[in-house]
């Protein structure tokens, strides 16, 4: 069942490891197919030097495992919840990529500083609150989904438009129309983090890139009057 | 047609993942027959890895394609008026290099610090002003290139002296005789970004390179005096 | 004899430059077999794309050559003494592994700001004091040793939950309960000493990770409740 | 002639690109015949992935070339000046490696912080002060040669026991007893020039290693009581 979206998901977390984003089997993608409500998503703590399509798992939205051997990844509840949540997704990935991962332990929101973040991202990459001891203690990795849809609806942001976070003293969550596009949104996003550190040490002062530039890049290549790309 | 010149400027394409220059499809190289009066330029939008001879689009200097079935760079507009103003220069590149690119979100130009820079750049590499609303809603690519020309002369600077510059809150360009040494100089720049980051790291108070020196090792490889490399 | 324990130790050196922990020659794994109380570990000075599992020393405890033509490592002191106080760790890797290196410098300990440190190590990462000249005349690399020992005494702290230390003025040591994982533990640290000093560049006041998320993200992949994996 | 020496310099130019010492043709290594007085450098400008055998230029003690139809390395005569000041020695480096390059355009001294640093260089890695106008109109690359001297007398180092320095401004020399150890000397000094920098970021007021740790180290490595690697 679900034979290409397993090959995608598959070849998505494939990705992870070729652009550099993972140590070990820090990172997973899911990927669903909505109209059936199932999610297929990497096993836990396996290799991706050893990753093959059988091992693929996939649940539904309870979390039951509907087909695999294997146990899927320890965060599948944050998947899960984020899927219910943000109905115009399709593929969501979870890595430790360092340059995002040391913003989110410093707890601090990316700010859009050039061109190269409003091309993905349409304004400030969000931080969530630290979850508290009782969140942690009753249901980390829901809670943990969550924390992120409250951040959202908080800062009322558009998650097709803001296709990521940063989870206060862990590490990003990104997501996409599929898991392809999950994944090449987290490459940019450890990117644009990179960049960004950079840029704060060249001038502590530095303003937000104008409003009018965000708007221009972004719709350069989002949306009705897009013009980026082949047709 | 122009089939050397579509090697040439396909070739300095694939130069840019080698050199660890672009993410994706975060650059652009194109060449310019001055004779004719034609630019080959990469298509929008395309992988690096998928790019082929055939892909290569050929525009006329007032923005027509000529030939080829994709659609040219998004950045096309900038590159043509470039073209028109820079009379010497044989080849274009547009880039997101990170070091750079972190130069150009803090609104700094890169002074010379050292011989590495000055066997390139004659010279601090400059940075544009921020483009204003009305420029950006009415021909943003187009006054992406008006503005590194107002701030060449500005500057008085000869753009073979200086082939490249940061556009605020954006990214470089760089140029050369070719598209092969436009690449080359995108190159160079990246490399001096990251070192004169970690100088000021070093020292904040550096001061600039010698005049003598800046000299001496720009007159080493440019110019009649030149007595670097191979005759 | 060993023929084992001498692959496991021989893949567990590879795995150093691979994962580029190592310049030329600077590192070494050991792993022990307690039964027999026996140690195998690198001969030292010889480059990794020349190892063989021929090349791979065998010593006993009291540090004499059992078995190999070849020198055992010059800190072959430092994991016997290591093997003899922590009972229950199987393999030990020295690396100059360039962040984690820079922290034993800098004579800090590394704070635990993350879940991907608290994955792996339950706590801020120790550092030595630093050896009196009286030690490193005498007996240097017994007393590298022995003052991991007494920091870990100090500090109260269990070397199961704790697989590494930085080494004052020098580098770190990492263990684990055999050689594979001390190597993985010594990726991991090198890793988590990156994004620590990151963090800090981006905000200097941040706090440690708060103790049930580092409790939650520990224990939920060491001991008998831990969820991450496979079973 | 020279075929074995000149198999050794061409060797060694070949590791710089491997080792990431290098981009382009940015650096040159030499080694030097000393019955015979004859050194073999690289040519000048030529990229490292088209360099042969043949290309090597053979030069005598005063700067004529002896063999070779290419151009020797435009540094060719501050090579020279070095085999004649420094007896010891027997093949030398210049490159533009990042991170060296980076203290020297800061015009720091990198000093001695670790053991990784003492393994190699006995001391603080020294800067010379800046060349002065008449010295770089009369003879650059002759000076450049003679201000490294004066720095080692005027500071009374043994090029033996520090085999490299940072040129104000410039870029690193190194060398050691052949053009491999030259190139391994630089290897190292990059590293511990970036590592250097980074404990500065964690500790700016970070001292010196101890004296006793620091002899202890090198002499574990070098002279007649050392006892690293095999006999």
């Amino acid at each position: 069942m679900l034979e290409q979206l397993k090959k995608d998901v598959l070849e998505a977390n494939l990705q992870l490891p070729k652009h550099g984003l993972v140590t070990f089997t820090w990172g997973n993608v899911s990927g669903i197919d909505r109209e059936q409500g199932l999610v297929v998503i990497k096993p836990s703590g396996v290799a991706y030097n050893e990753l093959k399509l059988g091992d693929m798992v996939v649940v539904d939205l309870a979390g039951n495992v509907i087909e695999g051997s294997l146990l899927p990844s320890s965060d599948t509840e944050t998947h899960l919840v984020l899927y219910k949540a943000f109905s115009e997704i399709g593929g969501i990935v979870h890595t430790h990529s360092p340059w995002a991962t040391s913003w989110a332990q410093a707890h601090r929101p990316i700010p859009a500083l050039g061109t190269t973040h409003v091309d993905y991202f349409y304004g400030e990459i969000p931080i969530t609150r630290s979850l508290t001891q009782q969140e942690i203690l009753e249901a980390y990795e829901l809670e943990t989904g969550n924390v992120i849809i409250e951040t959202f609806k908080k800062l009322d942001l558009d998650p097709v438009a803001m296709p990521g976070v940063l989870v206060a003293s862990h590490a990003p969550f990104c997501w996409g129309k599929n898991a392809d596009q999950a994944v090449h949104n987290a490459v940019v996003l450890d990117e644009v983090a990179k960049m960004a550190l950079h840029t704060f040490q060249l001038n502590p002062q530095i303003d937000l890139i104008d409003q009018y530039l965000l708007d221009k890049h972004y719709l350069r290549k989002h949306g009705p009057v897009a013009y980026y790309g082949q047709k």
